[in-house]
């Protein structure tokens, strides 16, 4: 931990239960963010002091203002600075003299509207560093924290939110204010509810280890527009779910960056920001969202039910078609009906009326009341396979909706299996979704969002109990070697490595690449051969000759060893008829690889992520139906693995059509080979292996091509 | 049309604008079906007359009843029906000897408790058949028609619907309440709201020609859970979008059964379900939605607004993070952002402040107020590059969320172009968006929504403009003899044909197949190589050798006359060695087809489509991508176009990596006679051409292998 991120994590502390607040540049024009900052501060009967900081008022909202920071006479422990962005660094550099180590700056005006509040931003950060201050902001709506000890609001919201166990952190304000308001139609409370702006200073990472150890914390909610440091937010993001088994849900905009690159089929083009973005946050355990209800959908299903302990629900309705609908949505989101035990179908055949069906989806029929409610619900409950409860409800004339919402909230709580509610329509069954929102019965107005977000939970605890393995490094690895060849490259400006040396750098890490040799003479060329093993490949190595099959420099299928002999003389006996004057080194004798399957593998840099490992079938697979897998480095044998499951060929790696199975143990290795060179030579821009041969099990692979592009800063990573 | 149609089409104008209504069977029982029933089209004032039918009272509701239906003294146009199951036959046929031709019968109890329920189900058709009524359910909820001069709820819906223009057609009485809640709350209106129930009689079919000329429907929507006749479906939708422009939206359940077939690669396991569905309802022109929610946002977009004469739409914003969001939205669902003018960038650089963002999106900043949103808003609708407006709303402190709702009110009254609203948030925003939806307004939570259903409404119009051609019927087809050898094959039970048959029959079809013919002599083999052109391939062709090449019987690359000649004795001179005992009949001799691409055709038979048309590409592509496409026949050039264009591995055939462009003339000619030769011979339950060999374009394709399944029983085509 850097110690900056040590200064925070001692300041956040602070930030968020202070006992004195400063509000910086506020005044009494009512319906203005320096106002309306004091006013919510006092509305929300925040538990310590506050002192308004004003220029030029005695008081505000009743309350003896102070002309500058320093004139205030108790220590203060926060300072709110709303005053124009032109002036924020003289009261941030107050607030540095007062020893105050905790600001919040919601100004605007800076690095968003350009170079000149860049620059302004810049000033604040350096007086922050000075004074080991931490700054939230700029550019923010403010902070709050809802527990009652602290009640704070320091923020130009509407209205202060619910106490909850959600955690939320947005780079965007204008976003928080819309959060804000939907969450309190749905009683969704949260703990800390935090926009960080321009993120100058404090970053959503800080922010989430800080909510990593809030107990009052349950899920952490964040929604970003840029990724800043990608590798740092992996790490965090990992932590938090690792350490203290708190999701963390994710909102990015930019997605449709994606659908610009398209066709080619290197690996840099290939790598849509998008795609890579989809890849680190899968790898780091976090929950990406479409939009903000499929957020809050999975978020409060983290935060009022428990982990699910398999994916077999049980579904109880009112109603034939709803549940026909939940059926189809919960199999589609890889959960399964549980089979229910005859004892149960034997209660639900002696409580419920005939025409119900006791089987899973449950259907009490459309007349029923609360009692058969009860009975559907305990039975499932009671039932050993069944790990969640679905209950559907339909607004039919004789409903008796919150009598039904009751029930299901007194008979949950019996139980310490998740359940989650689906009561269909809007208006009529507003006061029953109100009575299970209060009692923290997540509740969907569509059985597919219900399913959907228990697929999340089910997958996110399900994944997290997965082991984490010891990353495997090489060590016949030729790194100095490497380094070498590439410096001198980027010192004579090669940025673009030919084929020959791409190879030796990929060999000199370990990587298979087809055995060859060269000869002098024909009872060479037959020896080697014999060592590399039929068939074999001849060539001429000469640098006078480019085109080699033109001049017969080539001779294919060489299969014993007096072939060998032979074809080294017909090959010198071209090349005299050919080219007289041509300088020739001697033959290239190389294993020749006949019957493999042909994939790609690739490093990109990304400049959030760092380098990222791709992987690919070669040929068409890659070109036409972009089937490809990101991860970003490094990689574990787990991880390799999952990225060769993943593709939709990878059936052809197993086999198929009586082709025989292909040695995947050698992509892995190679895969893992790769994000290791990746990590030691950040010089490495792009480098695509393409193809890889990879022949059948227990045979193993080989490079048959590559190619490598440098970058000649290397000083950034 | 069928004279039971027409029948209906008369009488269901009776059912919807009654004069009079029985309610037989009703009684006094408040909160139960049949009273509810009765008190309901009270409650709301319907403007005919009703009489209550009850044997045992003597008034219900404080109205007369009568015993039977008979005594009722004055005509009846409508009887509902809500008598227990065992008896409602006797009540149909009272209103048969009454004249009653219109008859809802909403008790439950029929076909979907099973063997007895069906048969009583039966009975009542019989009845109405007798007496030219027309019915609905048996087992719904009911009818209601919003019309202020009829004003009738005759079901046990909680409530009245508003007024509207979208008729709902729904197969689940449960959805019903649902879907009536659920469009209460947002002010949605229903011209027709239909709930048929086990169609009996009257089926969707029936419902969508009547409201395609009612005149209070504009928008159709349709819940099914069981497609009975699958064409008939397509043909209503076809007819109601085509002649009347209005959209049918459908919500289907059971798109599950699609997971459960997977691998194999033959046409009839390819097609799950819920594929055919898809493909079928999209070549109907049906809009398919994922869920209620989806289908009355993109209902309310087509009821409230104008078709977009372009996918370019403008974005109105008071908060950057949203409109970033909506950006990201519009762009995925294939919308375009606006261009805007100088003119009116000059315009809100002159009206909206200097932090505003003049591009689009046009974003007013959160301090905006009603009169940023005007500029904005008229400025965007004066743009004649804009066709359609997306207003973004945050709720921040300053935002005056009602009048800005009455100012997008007021500004889109005065233009033709369509406006869609997004008022992030909910509690807050709630008065805002009530304004919003009461004024026909399309709003939605997400800004997602929103673009997803403007981006629905657009296609649709874009492809309801789309010209229907003429479907083209090859006259050079040998149908007679097809049918031939398809009878006698069933007349034999030989149902599934071997190649050389299956190859026979496409070839009476029109369909090319590999050029050969039999020799007798080596002159006679060189002569029909020639004429063939070379290279071909010679076979011997004897009934008592199965594996010719065993035995030398098969040479390829026969590249001359005198090459011919010469294979002509190899093989007989093998066969002789081999086997002298066989028969020969000769050589076949056969075009050698060496480069082209191999795609995949085929008729798979579906129990409510009828013919589906299938196609993919060969090898792995249709096995591991699952890259097909299917279409219900008959398909014309267009569709045939469509199917290859639609499949990702279309890249190939358009020519990739140095590979040629390949023949797809040739291909769409051979779906268009797979379409034929499917819709001709009703015995032939699957077929597939694997591979057909497509050449270069201009040079034609082949049909290579070919298997036929067919069906004894083709009485039911």
């Amino acid at each position: 931990m850097s110690q900056r991120s040590e200064i925070h994590r001692q300041n956040l502390e602070k930030i968020f239960n202070p006992k004195s607040i400063a509000v910086v540049g506020t005044n009494n024009v009512k319906g203005t963010v320096p106002y309306d900052i004091l006013f919510n501060i006092l509305k929300t009967e925040f538990s310590g002091v506050v002192f308004p900081v004003s220029p030029g008022e005695r008081s505000i909202c009743s309350v003896k203002a102070y002309k500058y920071v320093i004139d205030i006479p108790d220590p203060v422990d926060l300072a709110i600075i709303v005053f124009p962005s032109q002036v924020c660094h003289m009261a941030l550099e107050q607030c540095g003299q007062k020893g105050i180590k905790g600001v919040v700056i919601i100004s605007a005006g800076f690095k968003e509207v350009g170079e000149k509040g860049l620059e302004r931003e810049k000033q604040l950060l350096a007086i922050a560093a000075k004074y080991d201050i931490s700054l939230i902001g700029p550019n923010c709506l403010g902070i709050i924290n809802t527990d009652p000890l602290i009640n704070l609001n320091a923020s130009f919201a509407r209205k202060m939110p619910e106490e909850g166990n959600i955690g939320f952190l947005s780079q965007s304000g204008a976003l928080c204010t819309a959060v804000l308001d939907y969450a309190r139609a749905k009683h969704i409370g949260f703990s800390k509810f935090i926009s960080f702006g321009n993120k100058a200073d404090i970053s959503e990472i800080d922010l989430m280890y800080y909510l990593m150890e809030d107990e009052k914390t349950r899920v952490i909610l964040l929604y970003l527009e840029e990724v800043t440091d990608g590798r740092a937010l992996m790490k965090a993001a990992r932590d938090v779910t690792r350490t203290s088994g708190k999701p963390v849900l994710l909102l990015k905009s930019g997605r449709t960056d994606a659908g610009a690159s398209a066709a080619a089929s290197h690996t840099g083009s290939l790598a849509g920001n998008d795609e890579i973005y989809d890849a680190a946050f899968r790898q780091a355990g976090i929950i990406r969202c479409d939009n903000i209800e499929e957020m809050f959908n999975i978020a409060i299903a983290f935060a009022y039910q428990a982990a699910p302990r398999s994916n077999k629900v049980a579904i109880i309705t009112n109603a034939g078609g709803p549940g026909v609908l939940t059926t189809d949505a919960a199999i589609h989101d890889g959960l399964q009906l549980a089979k229910f035990s005859e004892e149960t179908m034997r209660e639900f055949r002696k409580s419920l009326p005939s025409n119900a069906n006791i089987r899973n989806p449950v259907d009490v029929v459309g007349d029923a009341r609360a009692d058969r409610y009860n009975v559907a619900l305990t039975g499932a409950f009671r039932e050993p396979e069944v790990d969640g409860v679905f209950v559907i409800l339909t607004p039919q004339s004789m409903t008796d909706i919150e009598t039904i919402a009751r029930e299901v909230v007194k008979v949950s709580k019996e139980y310490s299996k998740p359940v989650y509610a689906s009561f269909m329509g809007e208006a009529d069954v507003a006061p029953g979704v109100d009575i299970l929102l209060r009692n923290k019965i997540p509740h969907y107005i569509l059985p597919e969002s219900m399913c959907r977000s228990f697929s999340r939970v089910f997958r996110f605890y399900r994944d997290l109990d997965t082991e984490l393995h010891q990353q495997r490094v090489f060590s016949n690895v030729d790194h100095d070697s490497v380094q070498g060849i590439l410096n001198e490259a980027i010192a004579s400006n090669h940025l673009y490595l030919p084929e020959e040396e791409a190879a030796r750098i990929l060999e000199l890490y370990g990587f298979p690449v087809v055995p060859e040799e060269l000869a002098t003479t024909p009872g060479h060329a037959a020896t080697i051969a014999e060592r590399i093993g039929f068939p074999v490949v001849m060539k001429v190595d000469s640098d006078n000759i480019v085109h080699k099959s033109d001049v017969g420099g080539v001779v294919l299928n060489v299969n014993s060893s007096r072939e060998a002999e032979i074809a080294f003389g017909r090959i010198m006996h071209n090349i005299r008829e050919a080219k007289n004057d041509a300088v020739v080194k001697g033959i290239q004798v190389s294993k020749m690889i006949t019957s493999g399957e042909e994939v790609i593998l690739g490093i990109k840099r990304d400049p959030s992520f760092g380098p990222v490992i791709m992987f690919g079938l070669g040929g068409l697979y890659v070109e036409v139906f972009r089937d490809v897998s990101f991860r970003i480095a490094p990689i574990d044998e787990i991880i390799a693995e999952s990225m060769i499951r993943e593709i939709k060929s990878h059936k052809i790696l197993e086999g198929i059509r009586g082709k025989p199975e292909r040695d995947t143990g050698c992509i892995k290795e190679c895969l893992i080979r790769l994000s290791q060179l990746a990590l030691d030579c950040p010089q490495i821009r792009e480098l695509d292996i393409n193809p890889l041969i990879v022949l059948e099990k227990g045979s193993g692979c080989y490079v048959a091509d590559a190619r490598l592009m440098l970058q000649p800063d290397n000083s950034k990573e």
